[in-house]
């Protein structure tokens, strides 16, 4: 059984995932579950047996669960960081805290076809991958034992993805993870100042400002952040303040999929394929229509290391201003490095 | 000039370091400075003119600066994130702030001795390495323009190295970072309540326990943390009390140096030379003498990877409990995998 403990002096908590449980030479060269040439993917059409049993599927011209004819497929992750099973128990042990690794872990197989990126999914294609994040957060929000579900993608061997087949995942989690946390506290102590939402104020500043807008389309904006961690980060998020990704209606999934897949295109030409990590930043599942939260997805391109003085500071070293990231993926401009 | 840019959500800063911008085709792999096998390592004796001119350096048997015959030599990085020339000014733009990115960077060369690894080096020599640290945050403190002295290492290429030849490096900043601020705060919280620093409290919770120390010597003692981020992950901290690295007496430092090359020897053999990053937590330059501070280095090896769950909520996952961790340091039992 998975366990989470949490660090005594910043409170942050780490999952200590037993069940992946490895000796020590086990780590002599970094496991990667590559594809496997001789052996068929197992997320692709015809191997659906080999996953665990679906949690959720879209069969446009219907079809039995586990069989093929599905567009989108969600399955519970073979090799899960925490476990559905068992009561949520608390502990403590001197300074220390400790809670059973209870959640769910579930993978987003976003098409059928093995050589798909998402970026190249029809519009149609892709909204129905962010239905399906939607109706998964929605169906696990129903566990009271869960307060948050992180949906996430990497792309890329280097963004740590371990399988090749287009997939996104979500994990769902007992607390409320610490990032998300950082942010609410954040948006909070802006909100009690001002009493308005941070984001919104921050929509209307680059609105007017202008630099750091990539694109604006359907009620949806992406910006190069003020001050990214990594060159060409991206934010995209809804003009309207909304705190909840998972009360998104379906008309507002299909213009978030063009201006996802718009992004993504552009960042794959002006960067030839980034490995990136894609992230869902909602409200906590128990709490509903905050007035200071507004949902957003972070994108995250893996172009730079990150080192001993990132992991021991905070800090992050980012050698590509916004405002040239933002011109450079509007593509109004020629880019030019800063002189 | 590079520039300090602070999130405004959750106010994190990061460094623009526009010295090193580069264009969107530069990062299409990702750029390393590797070895070049026809040219002479920078790093190496004999070469000292292709390195700014150096700022401390240890010359047993004397001998000119920038001349060859130094044991260790610590010079300004060619290529710093941050620049020790200017004024320190803040200025706002709406919600955002930004400072100008004064600071210094500079990089610890350990030994002439192209081949050698930190590990490999003579207690007695070790300890110049870690007394150089000492010197240069003594040195860097009387610029009242920085605030802390960041020390760290990258061993090996997945954990950021990019030249071959051992080095540690020091990156000064005019703000206390995020990572430590939060240890502070977390630590003072314990302090406020119970008068005891939490480190000391850790420490003797550990020694009472056992199971996760794993070795200590000299007034110092190397553990493997409760919530360790990443398998193997190892702390080296004073037994005693002590807030501030740079008030290290020299006895200490070879105490110090004895027990970290004992450390990253068990780790090589254990897991096969780790990519590792090594981290100097210390006490802020200006608040000397801290009752709820506690220094200490971290060892993080990189045998894991982080991707998109851990950047958007972060947690890590971790496969190896420390309590396996240490028993396999400790090498006082065969390892063996949790059932």
């Amino acid at each position: 059984m998975p366990e989470l403990r949490r660090d005594p002096i910043v409170g942050r908590w780490v999952i200590i995932s037993t069940e992946r449980a490895r000796r020590p030479s086990d780590f002599a060269s970094t496991p990667r579950v590559a594809s496997q040439p001789n052996a068929p993917c197992v997320f692709c059409p015809g191997q659906e047996s080999r996953t665990p049993g679906e949690v959720w599927a879209l069969r446009p011209a219907g079809g039995l669960p586990n069989g093929s004819g599905w567009l989108v497929r969600v399955v519970p992750n073979k090799f899960p960081a925490l476990r559905i099973e068992g009561d949520l128990e608390r502990s403590g042990e001197g300074l220390y805290d400790r809670m059973s690794g209870v959640g769910a872990h579930e993978v987003v197989i976003e098409s059928p076809d093995h050589e798909a990126r998402i970026e190249e999914l029809s519009v149609a294609h892709l909204a129905e991958v962010l239905r399906a994040y939607r109706e998964r957060v929605v169906d696990l929000a129903r566990d009271p034992r869960l307060e948050y579900v992180m949906v996430f993608k990497n792309q890329g061997d280097a963004a740590g993805a371990t399988l090749e087949h287009s997939h996104s995942q979500l994990i769902a989690t007992p607390i409320v993870p610490m990032m998300v946390a950082e942010e609410l506290s954040g948006a909070l102590q802006h909100f009690r100042i001002k009493q308005r939402c941070i984001w919104c104020d921050i929509v209307r500043q680059e609105r007017q400002v202008g630099v750091r807008v990539i694109r604006e389309e359907g009620g949806l904006i992406a910006v190069a952040p003020f001050a990214p961690r990594a060159p060409f980060e991206t934010w995209i998020l809804p003009v309207a303040h909304r705190s909840s990704y998972e009360e998104t209606p379906g008309d507002d999934l299909q213009s978030l999929a063009a201006l996802l897949g718009e992004i993504l295109r552009r960042m794959s030409r002006a960067l030839s394929d980034p490995p990136y990590n894609l992230i869902l930043h909602s409200a906590p599942l128990r709490a509903r229509a905050l007035e200071h939260f507004h949902w957003h997805l972070e994108i995250i391109p893996k172009l730079t290391r990150v080192a001993g003085f990132e992991w021991g500071s905070g800090f992050f070293i980012n050698p590509t201003p916004p405002e040239e990231a933002a011109r450079h993926l509007r593509g109004d401009d020629a880019w030019r490095p800063v002189s």
